[in-house]
């Protein structure tokens, strides 16, 4: 009984994030979803992507928390547009779907031809992985101070990433951090799972990244133009 | 609909926590529920508290995990009884529920007269606040690298735990870490909340955390035998 309720609320939730992916390909923007455990750094990598792009790429965010808009509020003086989504509003959930993302994603002015668009999902390394937004890619921040056995342990979240944003190695000289450790976990769960080393704080690595962002892009585009 | 199926779930899961913290009772231990996110130290927590108390006090615990056994691995080697729980059992939820920590300790040899059950609940800092376990206290891991705005973010978890133990702060000398604006967040969201910096690693401040373990385990042996 509880698993079909479950399962009406996932087909439903699927069928809106069909709405909204082929909205995002309409408007010819990239979309990804990231997500991360608290304090992982999730926000301070969009901070850095947002200056990387900046009078390049024109970047929209919507942010996803329970309470309080800290995070929109660290974005927003970067002069684009983020839509705050705090959870508390549809009883405190514990991720974003693709309602809550549909009707954020209205709100962005559609005179602002967005490039890009940046979905950070509620801190939490297990339930966002079960909703889909309709984004095109599933971002994951990891920070290393979190250990090496978190592949293993969060299985569902590495298998359901894209990419997998390996963050603050400027912290590594300062840990007993096993990074063939993390890569063989990794490999186990997710072999082709794409991990980028970088520090969200330093810059360190970030080109890879970006790379990868104008990638997405890049073919989005090529996509609406064929 | 889908509210009034989730009211009855908990209904339910308050229900045999009231049965889980008799049990507890009959027993004479002092049970708590350690939570905080994936990679807050709630192991390396635990490995230290059976350490220290080790001679002293019959610790047993209850490992939570979506997957793997890694966690059980690290305590079982202190001859200690430890049941892990993996939650993929059961569909792979977020969060420990006081039916699976009911079976876990069923489990728990009755010849072993434990005064401390720790129970580690998932890594994930929404989730596990939700569900009661029967255990006597809330004990939140909180990881110094994790940022100070997170009792802003995660109210719920904060407002529902009694002690903050405030790990890692062996990295502090490397963090641009503002120790004052998490004691303001944390007063903003639950002011009678006791904040316990400590590092795990190295055991600076943990004598706070076992005086405040043994005045619990102290004042539970009084009730029973008065």
């Amino acid at each position: 009984m509880e698993i079909k309720v479950l399962e009406n609320i996932l087909k439903a939730n699927d069928a809106i994030a069909l709405e909204n992916a082929k909205l995002f390909e309409e408007r010819g923007l990239f979309a990804i979803n990231m997500m991360g455990s608290p304090g992982s750094g999730k926000t301070t990598v969009l901070e850095m992507t947002v200056k990387m792009l900046e009078g390049k790429r024109n970047v929209a965010v919507i942010e996803g928390d329970i309470s309080t808009t800290i995070d929109a509020e660290r974005l927003i003086k970067y002069g684009i547009p983020v839509i705050q989504i705090t959870t508390e509003t549809f009883g405190g959930t514990c991720h974003l779907d693709a309602n809550m993302v549909g009707r954020a994603f209205d709100k962005i002015p559609t005179a602002y031809a967005a490039d890009l668009l940046c979905v950070e999902n509620v801190g939490n390394l297990v339930c966002p992985a079960g909703f889909r937004l309709g984004t095109e890619k599933n971002v994951l921040v990891l920070s290393v101070t979190e250990g090496e056995d978190k592949p293993l342990k969060y299985p569902a979240m590495f298998r359901n990433s894209d990419i997998l944003l390996l963050n603050k190695i400027d912290l590594l000289r300062h840990l007993e951090y096993d990074m063939e450790k993390l890569r063989e976990a990794v490999r186990q769960i997710n072999p082709t799972l794409c991990i980028v080393p970088l520090s969200a704080k330093s810059g360190e690595g970030a080109g890879g990244w970006i790379e990868w962002l104008e990638e997405g892009i890049r073919s989005r585009k090529g996509a609406a133009h064929s």
